[in-house]
C-alpha cells in the first residue's frame, strides 16, 4: 500500500519498485565520490563537507551554503509527448546548479522528486540516469530523492519533476550582486537553444501553427523535436574555472542565468543599485530556433523577454581582466562574447 | 508569459505574482535569523554554516551535511477537497525534518517546490504560511523555492507540494544505524494521528464507506476531516534536545521516522545487520483514528505496514540512559513510551 518510495529505501518488497530502486541507486552510485557517507536504507543522505583525503581535499573556513529549488515548466509536457524524458534529467539538474553558482558557490548534492501516474521503472530510468548525467557535469553528488506514485493527481503518462541543490561558497569569495560597478564588462555564454524556459509559449506556437514535431524545417537542421528538447546546457565547469583561476584577484563581480525573464529581468538581478546594463544585442547571432520562432509572429521585444536568445548566462567583469577570462572560457569549450557593460544608471538593462 | 516565479525574485511585475511573491518573502522572513544572508532577488539563498554572533554561535569541527526530498503524498488531494491546505505546508516539512533528525542533524534551511494549476496567492498563502510554520517549529529557515503554474499538468483546483531539507551533524556524531546493539530500549513517541502517509488507502476507505468528511463519528470526537488533516507532528526540538542533554555520553544509537511501510519497515532501516527489534504493540494505545479504519475491514497486519499506529518516531537508547531519556522527552511535551528492545537476530522487526 505504501505508494511512495524513499531512493536510500532499498527494503521495498514490491517488484516494479525493488527495480526503480536498484536503478536509482546504480545512478547515485554513478555520481557519488568519498564525501558521500550515506548508507542505502538511511532515511537521509549524508555528505562531508570537509575532508582530509587528497585530490578531493577541501578546507572550508567560512562557509556559506547556498540551496536553490527548481522544476523545469512546461518542457516536462514536449518531453512526455515526444518521449524524451532522459533530457529532462539533465535539463532539472542545470536549472538549479546554473542558480547556484551564480553566487560564486560550487555544487555539492543534488535531490529530486519525481511525481508520476504510475511507477514504470524503464520510462523513469531514463529520467534519473539524465540527472546523474546532470549531476556528473556539475561534478556534484545525486544523494537521494523521492518518487511519489499518485494517479488521481497526475493523469496516465503525466509526471512533475523537481530539484533541489545544495553548494558552498567562502564567505569571503560570495558573489552577491553588490560588487559589480560602471565600467565593469558583460560577458555572455552561448545557449544551446531554448534551454528551460519559455515553453509555454512555445507550444502556444506549435498549436496555433500546427508545427510537426519531427519534421526538420529548412531553417532548422535537425527536427523541431531534436531543437526544443535539447538538455539545457550546464555552466558549472567553465565557471569555476575561471573563479579557482582568479583566486585572489576576484575579477568576476556579478553573474546571472538566463531563464523566465530574459536578459532584460535576469541581468537586472545581478547588479547594484545605481548601475544599469546596456546589451549590443548584435553582438551574438541567435542560433536558428530563434528566428524560427520569432517569424511566427511574435515579437522581438518578447522573444527577449521569454527566452534567452542565444545567451545562456552573463559574467559582469572587470575591464582589465575581460580577455584573460574570455580566454580561458573559450579555452573551456565555451562560446564566450563580450555583449554589452555596466554603467551608472537606474538598475535596469537596456538592450540595443 | 514566464509561467515560473522564483521566490527571491521580487521583479515579478505580473500583478497576482507580485502580491503572491510579497507574501512568500513575508513568511520566509519569519523563519530566518542571522544566518541567512541572500539578497531578495537573488538567484539562490544563502547560508552561513559557521557564525561567531551570539547567541546562536555556532563552529562546527568536521561538519557532515545531510539532505532530505520527500513530498505530502495523496494527503494533499484530500486537503483540496476539505480547503484545508495550510496543514500541507507543516506536513511538507515535517515529513524532511523528521527523516533528517535520525541520523544525529540539525536542520539549518529548507526550500519548497509548489505546482499549481493557476496562481491563486490567497489559496497558496496558507500552504506558504504552513510551510513557515514548520519552519520556525524545526528551527530551520525557509530560504527559498519555486512556484510553476502548470494549467496542462494540473487539474483546475489541483496541485502538489515538494520539499527539500539540508541539515548538518557533526562527523564524531552521526547516528548511522550501525550503533544500535542488543539489550538497547527502544523508545515510541506518540504520533498525533495518521501523519502524511497512508492515505491512498484512507481514500479508498472514504469512498468504499461513503464517508462523510464534515461528520464528527461516535469514536472520533472532531469531524473526520479535522483528524485526517491534522499536520505532522514535528520531533526535531524533543530530539535534539536528548541529543544536546547527553552531548558525550551518546545513549541514542538509532533513530526511525515512522513512515510509508510503518513500524516494522522503518525500525528495521534504523538497525545494523544481526540486530532484530521486539516491539510489544500493548505497550501503547494507538489513537481513535486507528481502530476506527482497521473496523472498516483492514486486516491488523496492514494496518501496522500502512500506518504509524500511534507512534510517529522511535529511538533506540542504551539501557542505563532510558530512564533519563524519557524524563527528558516528557518535560518536552513528548509522550514518550518503551515499546520495546534491540535483540541479537536476522535484522527485522517482530511485532507482539
Amino acid at each position: 500500500m505504501a505508494k511512495t518510495t524513499t531512493y536510500q529505501d532499498a527494503g521495498v518488497s514490491i517488484t516494479a519498485n525493488a527495480r526503480w530502486v536498484a536503478r536509482i541507486q546504480s545512478a547515485m552510485r554513478s555520481t557519488h565520490d568519498i564525501r558521500v557517507c550515506s548508507r542505502a536504507g538511511a532515511f537521509a543522505g549524508l555528505f562531508r563537507l570537509d575532508f582530509d583525503e587528497r585530490p578531493l581535499r577541501r578546507r572550508y573556513e567560512k562557509p556559506v551554503l547556498v540551496g536553490c529549488a527548481d522544476g523545469v515548466g512546461t518542457k516536462v509536457l514536449l518531453g512526455i509527448k515526444t518521449g524524451r524524458l532522459r533530457g529532462l534529467g539533465i535539463d532539472l539538474v542545470a536549472m538549479n546548479v546554473n542558480d547556484l553558482i551564480t553566487c560564486g558557490a560550487e555544487p555539492l548534492f543534488f535531490l529530486d522528486y519525481l511525481a508520476v501516474h504510475e511507477i514504470d521503472p524503464d520510462r523513469l530510468s531514463e529520467i534519473v540516469e539524465g540527472i546523474a548525467e546532470g549531476c556528473r557535469q556539475a561534478g556534484c553528488a545525486l544523494l537521494g530523492g523521492e518518487t511519489a506514485e499518485m494517479p488521481d493527481l497526475y493523469q496516465k503518462g503525466h509526471l512533475d519533476l523537481a530539484g533541489f541543490a545544495t553548494g558552498v561558497v567562502e564567505q569571503t569569495r560570495v558573489i552577491d550582486g553588490r560588487r559589480a560597478s560602471p565600467g565593469d564588462m558583460l560577458i555572455g555564454l552561448a545557449s544551446n537553444g531554448i534551454h528551460s524556459n519559455g515553453y509555454t509559449l512555445v507550444r502556444r506556437l506549435i498549436r496555433e501553427h500546427r508545427l510537426r514535431l519531427n519534421h526538420c524545417y529548412e531553417k532548422l537542421s535537425e527536427t523541431l523535436a531534436e531543437v526544443l528538447l535539447r538538455p539545457t546546457r550546464i555552466y558549472v565547469t567553465p565557471v569555476l574555472g575561471v573563479l579557482n583561476k582568479y583566486h585572489t584577484k576576484r575579477p568576476v563581480t556579478g553573474m546571472a542565468h538566463i531563464t523566465g525573464g530574459g536578459l532584460p529581468e535576469n541581468v537586472a538581478r545581478m547588479l547594484p543599485d545605481g548601475c544599469a546594463a546596456e546589451i549590443d544585442t548584435r553582438s551574438w547571432t541567435p542560433p536558428p530556433i530563434f528566428p524560427f520562432l520569432q517569424n511566427l509572429g511574435v515579437q522581438r521585444h518578447e522573444m527577449f523577454r521569454v527566452f534567452n536568445m542565444g545567451i545562456g548566462f552573463v559574467l559582469a567583469v572587470k575591464p582589465r581582466f575581460v580577455s584573460g577570462v574570455m580566454k580561458v572560457l573559450n579555452a573551456g569549450g565555451e562560446s564566450a562574447t563580450i555583449i554589452g557593460r555596466v554603467k551608472r544608471g537606474r538598475r535596469g538593462v537596456k538592450l540595443m
